[in-house]
């Protein structure tokens, strides 16, 4: 069986190092960071993350999907926080369904661990990939004592991640297609603590939203009773993170707008000014392999975290490659080949949803033909449970194609619109009439 | 005065650094190239280019205007060969307007002993750019014998080409957006030579275009009568450089799509499987400036060659940069900053407009109803000189922006269809009627 490398040892690299554990290849796997099991710094700089059907599906396979679970806070919809303190509740799906708030770290950890059991997995920390050989499959690394080493293998994945060192090789090639667009908004990390005896401070089975139009804050639930929280603001300008640069301007900024988070906050200066400001980059590139090497998550496709599905389309890359060796092996070029042309558009689509869900999340859940539009939306959820799906379901509690969630999606919202705009909100019940126009906006 | 690094000494870098000059800084420019006086080698892949009125405009500012207009080839308008042999002939512009053939490595060595007469230039030749430090302006550079050195300025342009050294600097820094875009159609150059006694084998004042609908070929004239042909064709696939693999295949392709070019090549099969097969890029950055280094030409805005735009924006780029010391010298940032934002929506514009035309070229100069809208736009020009100006006419024979050339070519587009279907061709001359129609088209 081949030798294969694993470059970035994040949530896609251990995960894939199972699966192709599983299908008996030698499997090498180098992390650039400390083993996390030993050291629990955090593993990224997103402290929780939303697990959904896809990334269910994923560890599914590998027997984790329970374990995991039960470390979760289910979330079954929005909370949306207006600036007079008034809330209001969207469910996500149907009664039962919900989206999962997860810690990075423990899931990376227990991916890891369920690796390392593994006699054929070998796992490398401290080792950086500072450039690669897409022709000959040889990684060079630098090691821990600042020496760089290297490893030869017959296929190497790529899954170190958006500053991807195996795609910066790629880059120099003629013909590789890449692209990185930032937004004007970055983000900061600031957290609610747990009350008395571990409570929540805010309902716990939500995702909780401050939609300000231009900006927005949103909270998390963490199993200790705490709530993370990400600021998503402006960079630069009049109000942003460049502007408001004192603890007077922080308070009246959230005295203002988010009068109501405030006084939960423990140390909220401190978060602000001591916390880093991460940026939000699109990362999108074709082909995803070359030669002996190929990549999966976000080295070949960041998105912004608008549309919860970060991890879960990189956990989705994993099932779609190694769906693959059933149909191509031993023919590795052909598995890249189709691997790539099957994800690609699901990648594009994806990273195209979450740019459009920070409008609708900052801005939109805030409007009321937008609450209405939802509230039609979701009735033909509960109604037409088999026949109608929204783009959100069908994102989150599905494995639809991305692609087709997109195109669906867009075919929804006509329907929605041609709903409301032709005043057939009464006839939603009258399943005849409704058949009629689900054979026209539904593919 | 500022001391200023230039790296890159091709067109946009040898043009700038006599501009700067003029305004009395002390101006090193490296290029990695052997000195181009010395040794005749290709300045580039493209032999000749064609220059047009925003080039000229820029050339005129340190008086190159005329002795360059002397050694180039002026090009009225297309001559279009069809499958058949057929002809037909589409002015550019008006009586009199024209694009002009030029030599590039002729234009290079013109600038560069331009440059080398003024006592504040210093040129260093063999010097190849491997990094640079944004902040202090270091360029780290590596000479004819291997050997890397390093060189500090105040100031440095980076005019290093669309695999520019400087701009890789800016790619690593957060918040910089960038993307490359490969078509799927690369290029060759072939040769037709001149005829007995420097004889012009085809019409010499045309830019002669073979269009077929995938692909096409191109040839521009020479001084020596010689012309410079192009073939635009898929990389890969069925009819592509790839299949085309032998030279009874190559015959054949030929025989079929270039009967009437075919017999005019002295060395078709030479040409065809020993030159290189260029790539066709699209790269977009942005913002062009960091630190102490921004970017101009290529380095900043590569495009594709469709519009014959790819020199000239780099020379407006020159002149554009050049005007902002007037506004905001001695304030670099501010400079630096108006010049990204002045030049950013005219590079994007060109770019767009550079790939639409590839497929006019390629495609619709062959069709009937593209003929037809191209007659009545050419009207329009010919009775309305001061108040109708085609797009082509304004990116070509104007110094109006880009942008607006790209809007502005949008409406005329809608007024000419609306001319043809509401069947008002024969109010073209009723110039009562027509100044309504322009009232509302022409912006």
């Amino acid at each position: 069986m081949e030798k294969i490398g694993i470059v970035g040892g994040g949530l896609a690299g251990s995960l894939i190092a199972v699966y192709l554990a599983k299908r008996g290849f030698e499997v090498t796997l180098y992390e650039k960071r400390p083993d996390m099991r030993l050291n629990r710094i955090s593993a990224g700089r997103s402290i929780n993350l939303a697990l959904s059907e896809r990334g269910i599906n994923a560890l599914r396979k590998v027997g984790l999907d329970k374990q995991v679970l039960e470390t979760g806070i289910p979330m079954s919809g929005r909370m949306m926080h207006r600036v007079d303190g008034e809330r209001s509740y969207q469910p996500y799906g149907k009664e039962g369904q919900a989206i999962y708030s997860v810690s990075r770290g423990l899931l990376n950890v227990k991916l890891l661990e369920l690796a390392d059991e593994m006699d054929n997995i070998k796992i490398v920390f401290d080792s950086d990939c500072v450039g690669a050989n897409l022709k000959t499959g040889e990684v060079r690394l630098k090691g821990k004592d600042g020496n760089t080493f290297t490893d030869t293998f017959d296929y190497v994945i790529g899954s170190d991640g958006a500053f991807s060192a195996i795609r910066q090789e790629m880059q120099g090639r003629s013909m590789f297609n890449y692209s990185q667009t930032y937004l004007e908004h970055g983000y900061k990390e600031l957290t609610i603590p747990a009350g008395p005896g571990n409570t929540f401070l805010l309902e716990k089975n939500c995702l909780h939203i401050w939609p300000r139009e231009s900006f927005m804050l949103i909270a998390l639930p963490n199993l200790d009773g705490s709530f993370t929280c990400t600021l998503f603001f402006q960079m630069n300008g009049p109000l942003s993170f460049e502007s408001i640069d004192n603890t007077e301007k922080l308070d009246a900024f959230f005295d203002q707008y988010f009068a109501d988070a405030k006084p939960l906050f423990e140390d909220l200066h401190g978060d602000f000014f001591n916390n880093p400001t991460g940026t939000l980059c699109t990362i999108r590139c074709y082909p995803w392999s070359s030669g002996k090497m190929t990549l999966v998550g976000d080295a070949a496709h960041a998105v912004v975290p608008f549309y919860g599905q970060g991890m879960n389309c990189s956990f989705e890359d994993c099932v779609v490659f190694d769906e693959m060796f059933d149909k191509f092996y031993p023919d590795w070029e052909q598995l890249f080949e189709a691997y790539e042309k099957s994800r690609k558009p699901n990648a594009d689509a994806i990273a195209d949803l979450a740019l459009q869900n920070f409008v609708e999340m900052r801005d939109l859940v805030a409007d009321e033909d937008f609450l209405h539009f939802k509230k039609v939306e979701h009735e033909l959820t509960e109604l037409y449970p088999g026949k109608f799906k929204s783009q959100y379901e069908l994102v989150t509690f599905t494995n639809e194609p991305y692609s087709y969630a997109r195109e669906q999606g867009a075919r929804n919202s006509e329907l929605v619109k041609k709903i409301i705009r032709d005043n057939l909100e009464n006839k939603l019940n009258d399943s005849e009439f409704m058949d009629t126009l689900f054979s026209e906006y539904i593919k």
